[in-house]
């Protein structure tokens, strides 16, 4: 069983509400979007991400004979519905912002329009997949922020929440800027650049350091970059020193060294300065060790000879905010707007649209949310993907994404771009929208 | 590709270390342990969940052509690499504590016994796979520990990390003693009970809220838990009420209701009212939207009228503690003991065994942490679970498992049965272990 793309693969009120709409014919198309309610704490935007997957999940969505005559066993729901589903394809249409676009809260990132019970049954996975992808890529775009152009690269894998959390991790990740990953799954699913060292136990196995220096540097003559704190790191760098003579005759170049514990600017200074003296000036210190934004950012201020930097749970977890406050509405059906008014869950009603406006020298200024039918000025973020259950275009590369992400980062007002918390942004809502609200909660 | 079990879900450095090792015929048996370093915060005891997982993993270990074809691709392995990678599988041996034993910081719950590279290779999935369920279980665990004995279920599919955290959550909670799960492919991959209830998007699809709940009574007849907040919850309840007479006449009963918003001690305790003089006495109170161990308790404390609790984000985030601070790590090699020690993350060498004493009406009383061969008192936790490969036993049923859990639950000390931080459980470092520490850090 591959379950990632099941159809089974939600909750079990939507299939009896999908029960409950086929036996009252209730069929018509319903519009869903897809927001968040709130900024998640140390948070002043929010990116785009895991478009692609919902839209591989759409175009695939089947109930296998398998998963079928499993339903029919548990009793609970009857053969109309069972023979929908044998025959269920997604037929519907989907409009979605670019993922790596920046976005806030309210403002609906994907907009799902179908008939009923089929525009319900996808709720689930939807939301599993662009919740995570997305606070993944908002998280680690935090580290990309302060980095200043070093590179940062994905460790995570092993505290992901599971095997697709590490491969998304590492897709969200790189799409938000960073350079690569640890997981080779990552590399071969998505063409993530793959970067990777050497761990405690290669040196553990090695009755010697600098034998297992010696035997990591054969076996990867070009990706020699060794750890060095498995006992005592700077009596480490000094063996790395010491083993130039024997590798240089080999033409072996030492790339670069681990730091993963202690206090890694101290660690570093002092390995820099015995790498320099030792005719290393060219090997490169990449520091691992529960990084997250904030102690990036204090060895960056620090002014710590760190080339790279290698993030783990902090943000494959997304460890400070590991959900957002994010829904999967519904805002119309068969033609009549509607919102749900539950205490502190209200939501704007109807088919949206969000207007950006730019500042003269290209940066974001304001957003407005509308009704899609009320033509806004500035440029709309929603566009068409999927008709009638057609991709309307090829997937766009992860290449090309980073780029839309770098150049959505370069528009941000400065005061967003920090990780301590910056003023609000300016998310207008239309006079439109708001008369829109009224009349649905008159029953207009 | 089902990527849940590839040999590829792992980091390169596993990759390149075996490559290494092989170069070096470094192939001797490796003894690797899994173990938490520290508690996390607000955990007064962990939860041992994942083992099931790891050893399908182990079992089904090999790399596929389209992989061995796409490794070569890369140019960074060599071609004896492959060939190795070509045949692999796993032979090595396992022991572990039972799935629901609840363990303590230091004490290995896996070990891994196998050739290094392959040993080695198997690292990052397995810690993927305890890390998560365990945290999950002592996550889950918590809520079981307030509820008083009232169901609890898991609701938490769409803000999992992805679909197999959604899947495992269900499968760590459900061994932790929740009821059910509301991801129906969790019900079908584990025969975990599933529950449900319904949307708001159900009342609002209809013009009117009455009939929303008559169409899904009529759709859902044996299982009519009907939502009341999506506009005004004791008006919905009133509604509920009214419905009875049409209901009863087509013999149908109202199971009860969810609330999901607002002050659910309040609305219990109205709606209950409501109910009762509607006679609906025996119609129970469900409630969800955002809790946790600390809102059930309050509402527990309250002393209000709910019946049940759905536990989604917290549980399957564990969002206070979204990861723990875990290891797997190199403890012999070539019958040599060994141990890490790095800054803050040193560990203790050699094959352990944890040995736990019971007080006199059968509570745990301590633990001791010593080497394998050293033969201590009490209950041994580690037992074998596979040998060269195979599985000693068939899987233990869930089922089972919870009860083991729940055994568990009844013999921790009185003051660790708590949500809030209780003094530290005693385990016990052997006097022979800490001979054993001293030696290795010798180099004897």
């Amino acid at each position: 069983m591959n379950p990632s793309n099941s159809a089974l693969l939600t909750d079990l009120y939507e299939l009896t509400m999908a029960q409950a709409y086929r036996e009252q014919g209730m069929e018509e198309a319903a519009v869903f979007e897809f927001f968040v309610r709130k900024l998640p704490p140390h948070r002043n935007f929010l990116v785009a991400a895991g478009l692609e997957q919902v839209l591989d999940f759409l175009s695939g969505l089947q109930v296998t004979q398998e998963e079928l005559a499993w339903l029919d066993r548990t009793g609970l729901f009857r053969s109309e519905l069972l023979r929908y589903l044998e025959t269920l394809r997604f037929t519907g249409d989907v409009e979605a912002v670019a993922e790596g676009t920046v976005f806030f809260p309210h403002e609906p990132i994907l907009r799902v329009v179908a008939p009923l019970p089929m525009a319900q049954l996808v709720e689930s996975r939807i939301m599993n997949l662009l919740n995570f992808q997305t606070m993944v890529a908002s998280k680690a775009v935090r580290s990309v922020l302060v980095a200043g152009g070093k590179p940062l690269i994905d460790f995570g894998l092993r505290r992901a929440h599971g095997a697709e959390a590490g491969l998304l991790a590492a897709r969200a990740s790189y799409l938000a800027g960073f350079s690569g990953s640890a997981t080779v799954l990552a590399g071969m699913a998505y063409g993530i650049p793959l970067y990777g060292t050497m761990a405690h136990s290669f040196v553990q196995a090695h009755k010697d350091e600098v034998q297992a220096f010696e035997h990591f540097a054969l076996a990867q003559p070009d990706n020699v970059v060794l750890l060095i704190d498995t006992y005592e790191t700077e009596t480490a760098a000094k063996k790395v020193v010491s083993l130039v003579p024997l590798l240089t005759a080999k033409g072996i170049a030492v790339k670069g060294v681990r730091l993963d514990s202690g206090d890694l600017a101290d660690h570093a200074r002092k390995v820099r300065r015995i790498l320099d003296e030792g005719g290393l000036s060219h090997a490169q210190i990449l520091a691992s060790g529960n990084l997250d934004e904030y102690r990036i950012q204090a060895l960056i201020d620090s002014r710590a000879p760190i080339d790279s930097f290698a993030v783990g749970t902090a943000m494959t977890t997304s460890s400070d905010a590991p959900a957002l406050d994010c829904a999967y509405k519904l805002q119309e059906y068969a033609g009549r707007p509607c919102r749900k008014r539950s205490e502190g869950k209200a939501t704007w009603p109807g088919r949206k649209q969000v207007y950006r406006s730019y500042a003269d020298r290209g940066g974001f200024d304001y957003d407005v949310l509308t009704p899609l039918d009320d033509r806004g000025q500035g440029e709309p973020l929603l566009h068409p993907v999927m008709k009638e259950g057609r991709r309307l275009a090829p997937s766009p590369s992860l290449t090309d994404l980073r780029g839309h992400m770098a150049a959505q980062l370069a528009r941000i007002p400065e005061s967003l771009r920090t990780i301590e918390t910056a003023p609000t942004y300016e998310v207008r809502i239309s006079p439109a929208l708001q008369a829109l609200a009224k009349a649905v909660d008159h029953g207009l």
